[in-house]
């Protein structure tokens, strides 16, 4: 009991947590509003948005180390979170985050904005290679352990590649959300690429061949 | 015999051709040189490429319709040239395809120019949309028709919709290639996509189930 309550206890509010968030949410915010009026990435100076939060440039320093991982934290603040999984089965697993593929596609089609700085953080070497680091590759692994698990389970084929199938899964849906956005993003996509995946696209074969 | 002689010859050279296609590769490759030079593509004005290659702008303006045009067609001179397919079966046909598509990631990652124009390219709307009307459109209704005749044909399952399977055998090549700079493109990814692709992922089910 006492040991209990000479832990800090993790529901309460860490001391000066509130304003904290407050602050982060505002640098954040003014960053987005900058990227809003048209303002491009490489002019996009920690100055310039400690200038529009209200903040000093210090306060952004003790919170990011640089303008990769702030601006990554933009991005990730205006994409949709990332999903939980029902565990339920691979299948379901990987239905659930295609899905949550193809909702940030919605999104990044919706807003220009978005879009727009997307294509500025890919022409930036350093500034991809963060987002990459910080966005994509968890996300990846994540989708890589639920096809281990499913090759556990008897749910996939052993005899390929982890990383040839989690693409295989990944690609079609990765192909039109970001590169095709004029074609259509329909509800039922993602159940429709799992299974179609995993039953392949060779017709059955008639019982005498 | 008299007709066939007063029909233009045409393995002949057209007058002046030769002339007309030194002046169209001295653009071309005028536009790439300042490319190299590091010269930003939103700054790449027809009347800076008309000094560089030595010409005239109403040269330049005689050939092409605008600077979005003309650069697409900088990108196309820096690419393999699109395959010459088989015709011997669907599933060759699209490893052949799947081939360029690789060969077409291994020079855009070797050409460190190639990536950076672009990736400038995918953050200009109008220059975008022409090199999709231009490049690939046309390389997609290319495999759009293999597809088709593979179901004409037997080799492809009717009940799955021709875009879905384009995207299913497309997609993991373009994922590697283009968005995942960092992963091997080994020499038999083609065949393993489309083989597994047809094949499907589930295990075989042992006979009693």
């Amino acid at each position: 009991m006492t040991l209990a309550e000479s832990r800090p206890q993790p529901c309460g509010p860490a001391r000066g947590r509130p304003r904290s968030e407050a602050v982060e949410r505002a640098i954040l915010e003014g960053a987005m509003r900058l990227l809003e009026e048209g303002v491009p990435l490489s002019e996009l100076s920690i100055e310039r948005i400690a200038r529009t939060a209200g903040v000093g440039k210090a306060t952004i320093y003790r919170r990011w180390s640089g303008k990769e991982e702030l601006f990554v934290d933009v991005m990730r603040a205006a994409e949709p979170p990332d999903p939980e999984l029902p565990g339920t089965s691979m299948r379901d697993d990987l239905v659930v985050l295609l899905e949550s593929l193809r909702q940030r596609g919605l999104v990044n089609r919706s807003s220009a904005i978005l879009h727009n700085v997307q294509a500025q953080m890919k022409s930036s070497p350093k500034l991809w290679a963060a987002y990459h680091a910080m966005v994509i590759t968890p996300r990846r692994n994540l989708s890589l352990e639920v096809l281990r698990r499913g090759q556990r389970n008897g749910e996939l084929r052993t005899d390929v590649d982890i990383e040839l199938a989690n693409d295989m899964f990944v690609g079609p849906m990765l192909v039109r959300s970001v590169m095709r956005p004029d074609v259509d993003l329909p509800g039922e996509l993602s159940e429709q690429i799992v299974d179609t995946v995993l039953e392949g696209l060779r017709p059955v074969s008639s019982p005498e061949t």
